[in-house]
């Protein structure tokens, strides 16, 4: 990735009921990747939840949070899945990387 | 938080030789906590391991970089504890939020 690019943090809690969660995870990563613009993603839980998706642009943001199948998917996220989650709209600046040799 | 405001996306992979990591990085968490413009940290780890810690400004950051004792935790972490670890410099530009009734 080159900077400077975008980077949506979405933090999270869940409920207790994650009935059809993980198909729909699994589902929203797949469409994401086909997204013009998507660049990444990281994911991890404990606590909390934390999943950060790479974009290219704003442009590209805001045609994934539009899409028709991903507002279907936040949609049962506020009905059912989450507690509690924070967006973060972010523009990347800088980066470095380690690799052990 | 007041945006803008700043994330330092650290993400990285593990050694087997975890000894002394633990205690490390309970201690950088509290020693972040004490630096001027420290907002606050989210963290979750599975395959991968996220760490976000938010700042209000670059020289924040640029200065816990420059800490002493937090040299000395990347200069171990370089050394024993991670196979790869990425840093990712980002000035945060909107935020929402959402919070279950």
């Amino acid at each position: 990735m080159n900077t400077p690019y975008y980077a949506v943090i979405f933090t999270n809690t869940q409920t207790d009921d994650l009935d059809g969660y993980d198909e729909m995870a699994q589902k929203m990563e797949d469409l994401a990747q086909q997204q013009p613009g998507y660049l990444g993603m990281d994911h991890a839980r404990n606590d909390i939840g934390i999943t950060i998706s790479y974009w290219e642009n704003l442009d590209a943001i805001k045609n994934w949070k539009a899409n028709l199948d991903h507002q279907e998917a936040q949609r049962l996220g506020k009905e059912k899945w989450y507690q509690w989650h924070k967006t973060r709209i972010c523009k990347v600046e800088r980066e470095y990387e380690f690799h052990r040799k």
